[in-house]
């Protein structure tokens, strides 16, 4: 494990890019059992959405099991990935949906679990 | 440096939970010293706030050096601390401002830092 102020290790923001790239992937295609996977299987998971709060994995399980798989498809229109140390990154977009003139922001809080990279904390909103 | 795995470590969620409180208390009086403080001086700190999108620790403090100071006061509803290992941690709440009937939600990243705990990642938003 490296310090916590060793930031954008090359190793490990490639790691964290693919895991990134692969949740966005799952996200528009509606994959729920790929982004059930990404996130950290844990009572503590969070997941604040545009028009819910989700305390648990098995909530946020059950939210991505009830919602309609349409129009989930999006433009990411600015992207941060940040990553400190070996095992923690943060990830930040900003999108548009079709058809909408809103922009959204998530972010989300990665750690690296002995089962991989997880999302342990997310917020997903609409800009006033 | 401990697993990032080792979960509310005690030591750790009390020092996370003392810098989280003085923030809060930083926030709701505007004092915008400690506010700076607690945030990461970096190019790479992100806040998406509930109107703005903002990059770097300079456009945050700007930010806060131009927003009026009335109010700020707010009451959290909910509150959840969680730390990952001995240097980073998530801080999400709910809260509500007076004369408001809106859910808003605040996630804060905190990772240890050689000058202490700092905020590198933040999002604010109100619930649709």
């Amino acid at each position: 494990m490296s310090s916590p102020t060793d930031i954008n290790r090359p190793d490990v923001l490639a790691e964290v890019n693919a895991v990134f790239d692969a949740y966005e992937q799952a996200l528009v295609t509606n994959d729920v059992v790929v982004l059930d996977e990404l996130f950290w299987r844990s009572p503590l998971t969070l997941r604040y959405g545009a028009g819910e709060n989700l305390y648990g994995f098995d909530a946020i399980q059950a939210f991505r099991q009830g919602r309609p798989a349409a129009n989930l498809m999006r433009t990411v229109t600015a992207r941060q990935v940040t990553t400190f140390g070996s095992d923690m990154a943060v990830a930040n977009i900003e999108f548009r949906r079709e058809g909408s003139e809103r922009i959204g922001r998530q972010s989300q809080t990665w750690v690296r679990m002995p089962e991989g990279w997880r999302v342990v904390s997310a917020h997903v909103s609409l800009m006033l």
